[in-house]
């Protein structure tokens, strides 16, 4: 942050690193607000993972702009997952509010080391900027809920998955046939789901 | 981060900005972690102001070390607050979990403008970096409690009242009559407060 | 800075993290320069604390704008003081150009240690970024006078009491009361002081 | 960069991020020098994916340390492929020396936008720092060359399919059956692919 | 970056710290990529100093605004050079695709110390930011081809004669004279070939 | 800064970007404090260019490390001058306290345009960061004096001729010849001037 804040202005047609600010004369507390009802719980059915991302950052909240900082609530349905991502601008703190969650990361080349954890309710958990990462909720019969704080006003989310096989256009088949050590009908088939989405 | 992680090592006796790390073939998902049992409510009836902060920063997460971001705990007793401070090295983003805060920050100079909002369960409010701001329960009978993302992993935390009249050793009393503009006496009186804490 | 500079354009409707840029072509000499008689004594009488602080910020050179530097002069009165404060974003580094001065800085919870020391001309003293400081002229008969250097081409300003008492709109007495460890009738009393400025 | 260099010292035992330094008393010229043979075609035959990636980073030469930049030689074998990867701390510009490229970078959720090209001799183009992107070589009869910049003295890399199905040890067949919506039997036959590397 | 990217809008006529961006949606594959047939040796016969630097920043290539990388290709002729001169915003990493060079760089004050090395086909070199460098080809027959990058999207670079001697207006003879520890009229004579450029 | 403070601990064997820290339990007040007696005329008769730099950066005052700030007073002989050179690491803001000083700095290549101006007693001037830029006191029978903030702890100068001319070892003549368009034995002779420095 150059200034005491610099809130979004989302009308603006000014693109920049960020998002332009709005004249500091009309900037309101609302501006710094939202009612993001964070404590309810949301319907995780119509995902196929089961989960939920409720990410509040500054597309969300304006004031965010420049200060480095959004916060997440996350649903899981019982089984349900944040699948593996990454994200790009951000690392993350979580904790778990309710259930009971199984969660990693993986180091960069060559050694791809997975660090992972089962946390149960109140335990926190940390995941640093740009590396793969998830969350399952291995009860059958139960949902978890956690909330997570990121560094950045925008920290972007590439889930795997459906980045690699749900491109839009999609990648080659050839290459991703080449490096999942598949067969192209394999990669076909794959790419068919993640279209749908 | 100029690596994948570098999780602060707490027994070295080399100092740094931020922390040495660890050696990383030594480093394990415990250094992630903490059973930081932040869904208890903690006890506030020791706290003369009626708030505790449970701060998970990489003081006691060393995981975190260079990832500019922690998460905190504040529990409220009923009409209980944190004062106002300042974080001189982090925003901060924070949503209540239960009951009602009065909350706000204040511009700088030559404004010092107020921005305030009454918070209920599930709403969000930001705290620009560096400038002053504070969370007031107004609930006569009723706790509260809220979460915060911080966007550094040694926010720093600096309570005005006890800062300027409780520092080790005192600020002149002449420095402090003339600056909240009361007596010398009135500033003996605050520090002795204070001094005690 | 990436260019060789961005000269503020004070006259732009756009706002952004910092100012937009005059176009380069149109930038000359007079955008780096000021005629800042910063080798004059202010006049510190209608100051309540005895004090005048001359800042060198990017809203007065806008060729400052994204070189991470402003310049002060500090008149002080006998007995004058320029009161308890901090820079959001900056650290500053003082020279005594005439006179003595009491200065000191107080360092984050939970320590809140006061470094302190008294300045004669010439000496030199730093200001880590974000502490609360002060600068007190010990003398009651002869002037003092400071010059500054601050990492920021805006480094803002909090003092501390009019930001605490005299903020528009008022923070909540309750809020103070219990802050300071006062009755509400004494913030009342120090709020009117602070909201006549 | 706080200083001319900082040439890491790989010998020593104190870990912070990045690297400590040599004593600049003992810095040569060899520090910021390799033979690294960038001329040189190397075989790629021992690849599954048919490509050698050599990355000068600042493991392989101490003087990049702290200086924000590496360059990488990629060859390619006929039909062989730099596999879909992210570099968590730096973007890359990427030139061909010989032969053709397909090459192309996913953007994030949720657009999942693949912006893609194919290369020529000579061409030149942008990978941003985080996102998903490969390059393959389509000629079925020549080998391809390149030659990258990128912005970190130390990007890492994480090829996609070896980090998620390939982490030792293993990510749970659950997690990873859910996110890429495959039966786990499948994913265990991906595993075993990827573990055996 | 604080998004996926911020492509350059080179035909806006609002001026930021960097480019603003086109609309995300307007961007293509194009605005990564250029034609830039790096591959091809550039004429050096116009250069007094016999070298061409084909330098792809932000704006040759609008992506990589933001981005903090960029790269160069630099044709030497026989006994030609690049000759002393700094990037104010960039560390360099260099190798020699074609030919020999002898290359260095020169610490700041008060050591001045010269780090320097003969380079052939393959090598490489580093330049730390800021330092002034020089690149030549001591070979009185053959070309020489180097490819570079440096750590900004506009590094900047300052040619430290024509700066000196070919500044427009000139700078005062009597300030070079007393530089260079040289008569005014070696200066003034200087100055004009400089200022023919 | 990522703590309150890191003061440098200049006694260490350990080197890093910037430095290590002292133990923070030991810093003392002292470690902020210079008597640089900045007020005192300094002797500018052993300068072949007749200027003397009092720069107090972070060698001087551990205090300073990891804050981003120095003061610089700098002493001019009737004509004499602080001669082109560059911080590669920090921006300039400078006032004169006595005297008149004809000021300037170049841009960057291709205009190397040259921004000047002469500033009387109580002026302010700004020079960006990495630029050349110079001061000259015009006048043959008074001194003059100025005080200057720079943007880092360690902001590094290279004398221009100093650098060019007198580097340890020396640059070979065959590149500065033909990098100033002069002879050799000119080259050799200037190297002779700033060798015996």
């Amino acid at each position: 942050p150059l200034q005491d804040f610099c809130v979004a202005d989302n009308s603006s047609h000014v693109f920049v690193n960020g998002f332009v600010c709005k004249d500091p004369k009309e900037v309101t507390a609302e501006d710094f607000f939202l009612a993001a009802k964070l404590d309810m719980p949301r319907d995780t059915k119509m995902s196929k993972v089961g989960s939920i991302v409720t990410l509040l950052n500054v597309m969300r909240i304006p004031g965010l702009n420049t200060l480095g900082i959004s916060l997440a609530r996350i649903d899981y349905a019982p089984l349900g997952e944040n699948p593996p991502h990454t994200h790009p601008r951000a690392s993350e703190i979580l904790t778990v509010l309710e259930g009971t969650l199984y969660v990693g990361f993986v180091t960069s080349n060559p050694d791809n080391k997975l660090f992972w954890k089962v946390l149960n309710k109140g335990d926190v958990f940390v995941f640093p900027q740009g590396l793969i990462h998830f969350q399952f909720n291995p009860n059958p019969y139960k949902p978890a809920v956690a909330i997570a704080g990121l560094s950045s006003q925008n920290p972007g989310a590439i889930t795997i998955a459906n980045a690699v096989f749900g491109s839009k256009p999609p990648i080659s088949d050839d290459v991703l046939a080449k490096a999942f050590q598949v067969e192209k009908k394999t990669v076909d088939w794959l790419q068919a789901q993640f279209w749908a989405r």
